[in-house]
């Protein structure tokens, strides 16, 4: 495995997982730990995409964590694309997880509507033209909504996926109008919410969001996710969720 | 003052304040009571409308919490809105608290388009047509969307207020998505969003939500309200919105 000067190799410590990250660029978060925890109910052998890959971290967890048959990580930036393909051959999964260099706006040319049966996204969270840029591009790509916006996100997803397939994202918790409202008018019904605070009494940082497209309008909302206990260390769910404590 | 046979004088326990309520009808619940605490930072010498006003329990805590101009509580039921009208007379706030026995529906009938400050609302929540329904025709009418629905309210408020005039609502939190949707949709912006839980580590029952006639896209979530504590007693923000201890 050839790693170039500013990559560095991590043990994700669940199931053997190794990923490569490079340090000058926008490195995984718990937000996609989450999110793969939050989809691995999943529908059994689906046929799964992940917009805005990133460095695979959403799919290489779902490899783990799910039986899905086949995921596609689309992926706008080349660098970061190959490096998720070669943190997909380090651990062996060639067969389950393939990377797309493309633009999420021109996933139609390479699939055919109807046929996916989970889309999972972490997408930029920051409206383009709001907040603090990044000065490095490769980062603004994955915070801002600079190639892509939410509306990109879920009106494609809402093309390739079957009906009632299933839509999960993780977002900011403050975003969720925008998220409530493009979903719904967008035909993907929000049926499942789960905010996550990271301590008790905080007000929520993240929404995880599972939708299903042309579903009946019901929504359960889950009881909060807390990252961190008082005491400053991870609550018994996150550790869990890491696989450090056996559920 | 004179008292129908099912009714009797409950005192609020709150600067004074006592209510008239039918114990074979919908009594006040905690909802009001939370949804005229968190509407009470309101733009001062407001003009306010209270959209089902049911027993007046909110225009008579809005009263003694804010120093609100005039408010007028609209009230589609004949019987209900003439006891609120005694409670208002049993509590002397004749001047500022006035009674409509109206449909929203019929609300542009009476008042000018673009004069109202404030629209404060706790609305039937559940739609017509779902879950088990009340035996009581008036219980009915109070708790779920017979006479009007969440929309009706959403697009009569957005005539009625001023250009960035506040609405605050209480409903529960399963209807987030139709909230969201619908107060985005008719440019009643939601500005600021509470969840509120029974218990901590328990999923929210209901959400406060204040919107803004008008306003730019901006999402404050603030931290949950809890109600009890593990032990079943009252949370100490729970007993100061209920004037029992002091701030």
């Amino acid at each position: 495995m050839i790693l170039k000067e500013s990559e560095r190799i991590d043990d994700l410590e669940y199931k053997g997982l190794k990923i490569i990250q490079d340090r000058n660029g926008f490195c995984f978060g718990i937000d996609s730990v989450l999110l793969s925890d939050f989809a691995k109910n999943m529908k059994k052998k689906s046929v799964v995409m992940d917009i805005g890959t990133g460095t695979g971290i959403i799919g290489l967890l779902l490899c783990k964590k799910t039986n899905l048959k086949k995921i596609y990580g689309i992926e706008i930036q080349k660098e970061v694309a190959e490096m998720a393909e070669r943190s997909i051959k380090l651990n062996n999964l060639e067969d389950r997880f393939s990377i797309l260099n493309v633009n999420i706006n021109d996933v139609t040319k390479y699939f055919v509507n109807n046929q996916i049966d989970v889309v999972v996204t972490n997408p930029p969270y920051k409206k383009n033209n709001t907040g603090l840029k990044n000065t490095s591009e490769s980062k603004l790509i994955s915070r801002h909504e600079v190639k892509c916006t939410l509306e990109d996100i879920i009106k494609k997803s809402y093309i390739i996926l079957k009906d009632l397939g299933q839509f999960f994202m993780v977002h900011r918790a403050e975003r969720l109008v925008d998220i409530m409202f493009l979903l719904r008018n967008n035909k993907l019904e929000p049926k499942e919410i789960r905010f996550v605070h990271s301590k008790q009494n905080e007000k929520p940082n993240l929404v995880l969001i599972k939708a299903v497209k042309n579903a009946k309008e019901f929504l359960k909302i889950d009881k909060p996710l807390i990252i961190y206990n008082d005491n400053g260390t991870y609550t018994d769910e996150i550790l869990k969720i890491y696989g450090k404590i056996r559920d």
